[in-house]
């Protein structure tokens, strides 16, 4: 099995694969002596020709904090398709009146996207989901035995006429269907294989896979996908549960077997601790294949639509969020600031701006380097030697032993440095400490916290390098 | 290769790999019915056998907003000591005069973790470091070719020459040794391979395979931790960062592969979006081996740990938090709520009561089901029969859609259902929405996200159900 990771550019696809005579398989790309892990070429591989089924609505509705109105459904429904987003999936018309008329709204939007929604494996549903006007129906039944036994109690055979029965009724409207499972990885291997093998028969267009409790594991996730593309000739469909951290990963190693679509939420909101984000799918998968995703996705838009979510569903962006998180792109040990300034790639896999942000050098601390401040002393337009910007740094750093430094602390003792240089004075370089210059124990007012604060100063700061 | 996930008790660890005749490998336990992807023993996994590197002190120390005091740092080291990880790793003492007296300082608390400090590849930085009292030092150099070009220009020759006078020179100390590459991901094959031969046969106590960017894939690092266990004896610790949202994949899969250390921070804090979070490969190991992780680790005590962190670094905790986040054991759909009320383990592949917390089944939306609404008529002690239940709840999911509801809401649409049951009137149900009862929309008050304000009121409220 060949490591699939860091492709750049044209990693192979469905194209790709039906182009390519499968004898013909030891042409393969020169290796590239930089990176030996470039993959060899994986013909089941759609980490290059993925789509996304965004489940903001649907998904994301069911996370503790959501209460979507009409009003910011439709608001949350257009950016998503402005994002460029394949599908949208809304919460099932069968949930409530308002869910009805939210549906039969945004199916009337015109957008791009094709909408979904996603209902129980039951005619009752099926007969109020195809008449809301989406283009596809997203049906799903627990199949393992802790759902059988606990939530529906429906023996295999049940299900699998269920099934029939609903996906033939949808179809016969000409719309979307697809057939999941739900908490498919504690699921009988024979009994899942056997029901998609049926449903695929009868002409699903999707299968889906989903991890409903957030327990599969990446090479569970690869085995699993890949035995199904082998027993299914239609889509795969993917879904992810993040209790156990996998949920991006998880994704990423289902496209490498053959998966199709991944199903993600904004900010990754769902039930418990929610879904594939999409802002960490982005991540994952700019990783893999730039050309594709830039091409495909309006990546400057993430943040607005990460904040608009946020603020409908009342939570803060994680500090650690993927791309958008304060620090996503802030680099602060002396050893990594100094290789960032003379080539980001060396501690950037993620370039900033193509997400329309910017990265950041923090020179301000104890772990700060000459390089860093040399070059702050560069822009802040100042002409020092390079031991003269040493010499600046070890007492920066003595300085940063006591107590935190801002950037307005470090940028005075550089100019009070510079001074005593320029005019053979030995003022005290800490006089600047007396004056009562904002520090970052005092940064976290209006119990707005401080990441906050730097994410904002961060924004404004002459400090940005790329 | 087998499925490698799920596994519960005993799975194998280094010692049964010893145990075990090749030749009697077909000798498998029986197959699970209930669960198809039950691993077959893999005897080059660790994940029933794994130690902790906490890096808190360390990598922790370079996250953008990380200003830790001596005071600070002693109180966090203890707590980790507490909680029960194998090592605690701190910031060089070659990188300012307070580091290398912090280090001092935490190596005479006579912790039960073994503390080691993390150095360049360099004779100044070893000589410091091996006065300072630490169990080991771990020594990093990079070996990609943007860090060799950008970073401290050497060549092969030179790191393997540095590289052994190191190593040396730390071991006639009679302390732990680790020699890491930098960026192994993006580092030549044989170049790595070839200096970790030289450095285990020189008898470093472990090798460090560090996705210094965070680019690296699960399958990736699984094929290079195992093409690595056949080339050296000694032990593999692995540091993932979480640029792309696999750090805790990662982490297991090269377990899988036969690592044996992880390298943590609490909340995952570090460069840029930070590492493997230790919370998050709590929440991954405890559902791979339970036995293992309940009885290392104090689990109960990392929502404390968690929060001394958060306040140190003043974030905080992100609302998607694995296990400690406020909704990570939060149930919404009504179909899962009826499960869940039923028997747990459909919808939750961790225990909160694990790690002393407990669940919470949200009924006061319109995805609730009467199932849900049943329950909390129980804890109400009232008595409706499940009819009645069903129509109480039909009532909650149209009021429901016209706003959000609280818990007291629907509350006393309850007891008003209830008791115009019993009484025979028909006063409006709608009534008690009339009364200024809070909304979840003004719950963010005095700027604190109505997340945490749920939060807290799920702490308090009669509706857990563990």
């Amino acid at each position: 099995m060949p490591p699939a990771a860091n492709e750049s550019n044209g990693s192979p696809n469905k194209d790709a694969f039906q182009a390519v005579d499968p004898e013909s398989r030891t042409q393969r790309p020169p290796i590239n002596t930089r990176n030996p892990y470039q993959p060899v070429p994986d013909f089941l591989s759609n980490v290059g020709s993925f789509k996304i089924i965004e489940s903001t609505l649907r998904e994301g509705e069911q996370f503790a904090n959501a209460f979507f109105d009409t009003a910011k459904k439709i608001e949350i429904a257009k950016a998503l398709d402005d994002f460029g987003v394949d599908y949208i999936e809304l919460t099932s018309p069968a949930a409530s009146e308002q869910s009805r008329l939210d549906c039969e709204a945004i199916c009337k939007l015109g957008l791009k996207a094709k909408i979904l929604t996603h209902i129980r494996c039951h005619m009752d549903d099926a007969r109020i989901a195809v008449q809301t006007g989406v283009d596809g129906v997203d049906v799903v039944i627990g199949t393992s035995s802790f759902l059988r036994e606990h939530s529906h109690g429906k023996d295999m055979d049940y299900i699998a006429k269920a099934a029939i029965e609903v996906i033939e009724f949808v179809k016969s409207h000409n719309i979307e269907i697809r057939f999941s499972s739900e908490d498919s990885f504690r699921s009988d291997l024979v009994d899942l294989l056997s029901i998609y093998r049926t449903v695929d028969k009868i002409g699903v267009n999707r299968v889906g896979i989903a991890d409903t409790v957030g327990c599969a594991s990446p090479r569970q996730v690869y085995d699993l996908i890949r035995t199904l593309r082998g027993v299914v000739s239609c889509d795969i469909e993917t879904h992810f549960h993040n209790d156990t951290g996998c949920a991006v990963a998880n994704a990423y190693c289902a496209l490498e077997a053959g998966a199709t679509h991944i199903d993600t939420s904004v900010l990754g909101i769902g039930e418990r601790n929610g879904i594939t984000p999409l802002g960490g799918l982005m991540a994952r998968m700019i990783v893999a294949d730039r050309d594709y995703v830039m091409g495909k996705y309006k990546l400057h838009k993430l943040r607005d639509l990460e904040n608009l979510v946020a603020e409908a569903v009342e939570v803060n962006i994680p500090f650690n969020n993927y791309i958008t998180g304060f620090c996503a792109f802030t680099h602060k040990a002396g050893i990594h600031a100094k290789a960032i300034l003379a080539n980001p790639s060396t501690y950037e896999i993620i370039n900033p701006a193509d997400f329309g942000l910017t990265r950041y050098v923090h020179f301000a601390s104890r772990l700060t380097g000459w390089n860093a401040i040399k070059s702050r002393v560069e822009q802040l337009n100042l002409d020092l030697t390079d031991a003269q910007c040493k010499e600046c740094t070890a007492n920066i750093k003595q300085l940063a032993d006591v107590r935190p430094l801002n950037v307005d602390d470090v940028d005075s003792i550089i100019r009070q440095y510079h001074f005593n240089i320029k005019t053979g004075k030995d003022t005290p370089l800490l006089k600047g400490l007396d004056h009562p210059a904002p520090v970052i124990d005092e940064m976290a007012v209006d119990g707005e916290p401080a990441a906050k604060k730097l994410r904002s100063e961060i924004d404004q700061d002459a400090t940005k390098c790329c």
